[in-house]
């Protein structure tokens, strides 16, 4: 019963505070797996909704999706999630000799003035159907620290060290509830100060054993 | 495809637990919210799942209730969430005119001798469909405070620091739970000793962000 | 409505991290039930599992099963759950005079190098659909002593308290998630060093209560 020639498809979601690293280590990993003659594609789902909404006339920017009626963002996520892993499917035609990994950058929650919003909401997640939620982590203080150079990016109220522990402690609970709609793993992968390469190194370790 | 014109319906599930004070920061909110042109009901679980029996004749009181089986409970929880649901939409034909704050007063979790029983499960989430879940919490400390003064509202296990952080930090995890099952968002209202108008002016705001 | 004389079955699944006396306590609760006139049966979901597979010709061993793509490891573990299911009803005729209490041995969670894998996903506790999930926890310090004078059994990395710690609040994470969607309760049961005894004892009446 078991094809063990045939060729692998890994959908990774990864998440983790704003702050944590989560790009730089992303882009480590899909070096290291390129150069082991994986393809790897990083797909934003912030930017593949906009472009989606954008293409369809739904609407033109973030901001007119968020003042959408909750109803018609959840219809637009669910919606957006589906074609991500329509898109995700076709990849395995697009890349006919190689193992395929995809790494869905997104969040596990999205903290506003109206608390944390699931980024994995039940009809999400199970449009998307990951192998595995990988949770990037960081010592909080360096967390706020990065967050402070970076005032543009990132709310002021972000940046205070007992929050981020609970926006943390959130992101693993989120990804818990969403991990077990679907069956998927949730790893945890630290990224340590200056270490993104070792962060990149474990993350792309962690998906080959997938 | 956006009509701003169009009224709102609000419904925002409230927990946390015994000697959090909710019930003080629910009225707080809902005399703010009022002032402010909202028409706000303050719904309260319990009260409207006895209701419902009685009325049905299907029980006549809340250990009869709890003297079902366990699939018999489950049962009335749903068909008691979707009564409430409609009961719910119906409040936008009562006010016609107004946007509409729907507080539905409930519990995360009950706590048992059998266990930490969930208040939001699957299939009463999936009816009440709030658009957020707020949890009220404060410092355990003063919980404990709470509780011993009122020794014939709460049980006498509960007056301890480190079980009330632990029953909170379950609160936390069965909010998040349902929450991803619906899409809602899991807020924290801090309500401070002594300054429940505070954390009822946040909820409000918190509300009309939605 | 309610017929008080019908014999109960009571499903309780039980899980906890290695090394945290899970079976000792379950001998201690099913001796206890059983002197009490109760049909007490423990069934070990792994081994469950493998003899359903051998069985259906699907898998010849564990390590077999483990090698199978993930999509297929997800339809077996359903199918395994609600043929657990299924022969979990038929002990209501196995045992025609008692009430029947059945334990599940198993995991909230599965740690392995490419994450924590839910033992409860929703696929496996929608077919089970357990009255309560049990969680036997103790001291972390025990714990990881326990764990190293039994290096055959449990891996190394696990023999670390901080470590021991985390994989106990996840493992509280995903039995609450899974406990959400069947509306089952979580339940604490402490096994103290050198009081299993006790613990048994605890999770006798617990399971009494239900």
């Amino acid at each position: 019963m078991v094809s063990r020639m045939a060729r692998k498809l890994r959908v990774v979601i990864v998440v983790g505070v704003a702050g944590v690293g989560k790009s730089t280590v992303l882009s480590h990993a899909k070096s290291i797996l390129g150069g082991e003659g994986y393809a790897v594609e990083i797909l934003n789902y912030g930017d593949f909704m906009l472009k989606y909404v954008v293409e369809k006339g739904i609407c033109k920017s973030r901001d007119e999706i968020r003042s959408l009626p909750l109803s018609e963002q959840r219809s637009v996520q669910s919606l957006v999630a589906r074609e991500m892993r329509n898109y995700i499917d076709s990849l395995m035609l697009k890349y006919p000799e190689k193992d395929v990994v995809v790494f869905v950058d997104t969040h596990a929650l999205i903290k506003t003035a109206t608390g944390f919003w699931p980024g994995l909401p039940e009809y999400v997640i199970k449009e998307l159907r990951p192998d595995t939620i990988v949770v990037v982590e960081a010592d909080p203080q360096s967390i706020v620290q990065r967050q402070s150079k970076d005032l543009s990016r990132y709310r002021k109220d972000y940046s205070d060290v007992e929050l981020v522990k609970e926006v943390m402690n959130f992101i693993r609970m989120f990804s818990v509830a969403s991990a077990t709609l679907v069956g998927a793993s949730v790893s945890i992968v630290r990224n340590e100060e200056g270490r993104a390469h070792e962060a990149g190194r474990s993350l792309a370790e962690l998906v080959k054993g997938l």
